[in-house]
């Protein structure tokens, strides 16, 4: 038997740390400012000679800048391995793809475990609460440093779709294009109660020490790893759960006792053990909060349309999945609807599938043609190669 | 403004713990025995001369006998006095209600806070893993102590409604009417998840002690009040949340903190407190372990219908809420099916409601008309007054 090993994936990769200088800070919509501002960040491609095929990927709550490279610390493929790379709908060869941490990141953006200059400790619990909007103001900046004024587009699902709207909104002479996957204009009672159960266990943990717990040493591993199995429910419709494990047990037999009896419960722990080694608690709290926090439409009267009232001319993609009890269809036709009175060219795909809101990570046919037929529409009427 | 006071409840109630000595061992699923046996209970009303109006209410995962007297700790009234007393669906005044703490629990039936008499402490996780079968064995022990051969009804909602299930396949010569709310014939893989969720909570809480927390003279609360507010979500819906909380904060302006910025976190995190100061953790692990283990087909070779072969004399009552998630609609149907492919008489009703789950604790004008129209037809068809 052979055993086919995969080529390299082969094309220009880049990236690293970028930092603003002191007098660079970036302003915060508490008030506070963040400064010196590290972004870690990754690009795949080049840029062209107009400057005209940037695109900035968003990630979600648990992702990072490592979007099609192998993640440094579990090894994973990078988390949207099969929408980025050669023949995929963003293909290197076309595209210059900008993935950053964002600011409350563990990944090299400036957060909670970052170093807090004034002190000389990580910031912890006095690292300042941030927003989306913050995450977005600190991406423009990146973006600007890296010489691009104008994104082809900004994409980005769940959180990352949460981006993408912010964009629209508070930069759309920046953009031709945007596409906000499996995303809501606001935060429902629901997603904060969730993120509220999450962050109750991560703060229950002993070993969390208030915020501080860098300093001991510690880590508030076990309530972290409970907080991303309730989390991790969410991801997935119960149809996913129920064809993927159903009542299968772990072994022959139940064993009467406390143990992983079905291998739904052994996969939930899995989820949860294998996540506190990549991820930050801090971060977790910091990052949950600033979804909690998102309602697009507060910051223009309530009124969401008029958050879109500048972005006429961007060319507009909305995805949503069927199962996605998360972010639901309901919350992407808000969208749709509001971009619509906005006057702003939108087209809109609900995709049908059991997979649930994590559905943009994984393979998903109906999906991948949706996001290259958008994608490819718009490379041509901006004649990309 | 005058303010209306209620009338105290009139009618007769009794109760207490009824004891099995060691010689009338519970038998149970695992091939363990429980013995000596204590169950707690109370009772509504009088059995009448002919012994045939007594109903049994089953109780579901944090419920007890107090079904329509107050909580003895909390001082709440019970937790059906919507459904139970002077004029509502069940009157004392007609029926003779039994209400019992099921095994494993904690309010004076035998659970794992018990004494185990081999070691003059508290049983912890040496207490002897409970089934659903299990809890309605030691009711059938309960009832035939009280001299009730045939029960008039069997109800019950959530696990209640599964203990219907399992009384109608164990025990049905000893039925009349049996009456299964919100409930469905096996636990599914996402009922399973958040279950293993909480439990992880719990024993990741330091206090837990490996189970044997009261010998230390502590408590898990922070690991139980988290498992508490992630299984109140699956409770609601999603359009009760968001109808009760929306993003409703708790003061004027966000704090920029963790504090509970949103009425929902303050509920959220209500709901997680008060619950321990009334319930166990280790009887939350082993009750919520008893529901996944459940899967009334699989006792019956694979086959539901052949749960109910022996109950074609029983009629049944199937009531479901149509924005319950945690034991939809659809599992409701498929126990109505198994039921009518049994032969058995059988009227379902889907109460349209937004209330989630816990419609059947709530004020919900039409499962109220359902549950009442159900049992006058069937206390006029035998004759009840």
């Amino acid at each position: 038997m052979t055993i086919a090993v995969e080529a390299p994936i082969a094309f220009e990769t880049g990236g690293g740390t970028i930092r603003f200088p002191a007098d660079r800070p970036l302003r915060l919509d508490s008030g506070a400012q963040l400064a010196p501002l590290e972004i870690g960040y990754q690009t795949y491609g080049a840029l062209n000679a107009d400057k005209s095929n940037a695109v900035l990927v968003c990630h979600a709550l648990t992702g990072d800048q490592y979007a099609a490279s192998p993640h440094p610390t579990t090894g994973k493929p990078g988390w949207w391995h099969r929408v980025i790379g050669p023949g995929l709908p963003l293909d290197p060869a076309r595209y210059f793809i900008i993935a950053s941490n964002v600011i409350g990141g563990c990944m090299g953006s400036t957060g909670p475990s970052s170093i807090d200059p004034k002190t000389g400790e990580a910031y912890g619990l006095s690292f300042p609460m941030i927003t989306i909007a913050d995450m977005v103001r600190a991406q423009a900046m990146l973006v600007e440093a890296l010489g691009v004024d104008k994104l082809f587009a900004v994409v980005g699902g769940s959180m990352g779709g949460m981006q993408v709207l912010r964009w629209a909104a508070d930069y759309p002479e920046r953009l031709v294009n945007a596409i906000c996957i499996a995303a809501a204009p606001r935060h429902s009672a629901q997603n904060i109660a969730f993120h509220e159960v999450g962050r109750q266990a991560i703060m229950a943990d002993p070993d969390w020490r208030g915020g501080d717990y860098l300093r001991h040493g510690v880590r508030p591993e076990k309530g972290l790893a409970v907080a991303r199995m309730a989390a991790h429910i969410t991801y997935l419709s119960e149809a996913a759960l129920q064809r993927k494990f159903g009542r299968e047990l772990q072994r022959d037999g139940l064993s009467w006792g406390f143990d992983a009896d079905f291998q739904v419960e052994t996969y939930l722990r899995h989820q949860g053990a294998s996540f506190v080694d990549r991820f930050d608690a801090n971060s977790y709290l910091y990052i949950t909060r600033a979804l909690d926090y998102f309602d697009l439409a507060a910051s223009f009267g309530g009124v969401l349309a008029e958050a879109f009232r500048r972005a006429r001319h961007v060319r507009f993609c909305v995805l949503s999945f069927s199962s996605d009890w998360l972010y639901s269809t309901a919350e992407s036709r808000d969208v749709v609807r509001a971009l619509n009175a906005a006057g702003c060219r939108t087209s809109f795909v609900e995709i049908e599938t059991d997979k649930g809101h994590d559905a943009f990570f994984l393979d998903e046919p109906q999906f991948d043609s949706a996001l290259r037929g958008f994608l490819d529409s718009a490379a041509h009427a901006q004649g990309l190669a």
